[in-house]
């Protein structure tokens, strides 16, 4: 299993918005295969700020499955005009429970 | 539940030995009140780095209970040591599955 982490960053205002845009825009993600599950967390320090948090069966279902499907041209145009900065994506694996 | 996160960076090198060092440093915290999991996984993209989980009951049973618990004190001694520089902590709430 890979943890795909971003921390995003919403521009000033935006949450409400991004929440809402990303709950429409959830179940795409969640159809690639390859794909586990998803949280998405709200930062209790800094506003705007949440952490994605996905399990993928491997690096390449995110970065080739997902990343190259036509699905997530729309994934893109919903979501990420709501990022400032854009966040960076890093991948985990699972050593110590 | 609220949600600890940090992104640890340790010292060139020092990567194996902080593993160890967290595997016996382990019990300190899932030993704490209000403690429910935690993960450590290690970053695919960048060498020395690690992502920390600590899944807690309230947040005040990770900055209050734990951080002002005299065991606190030894999982300091036997961990801060390996990061550098030394890791944002910071915490998240659930909002969407």
């Amino acid at each position: 299993m890979i943890l795909e982490v971003a921390i995003l960053t919403i521009k000033s205002g935006l949450s409400g918005e991004f929440e809402t845009a990303f709950r429409k825009a959830s179940p795409i993600i969640a159809s690639m295969p390859g794909y586990l599950s998803h949280d998405l967390k709200k930062c209790v320090e800094v506003d705007d700020r949440y952490l994605l948090l996905v399990r993928w069966e491997t690096l390449e279902a995110h970065t080739i499955g997902f990343r190259q499907s036509p699905d997530y041209q729309t994934w893109k145009q919903r979501l990420h005009c709501f990022y400032d900065p854009f966040p960076v994506v890093e991948h985990y694996t699972e050593i110590l429970g």
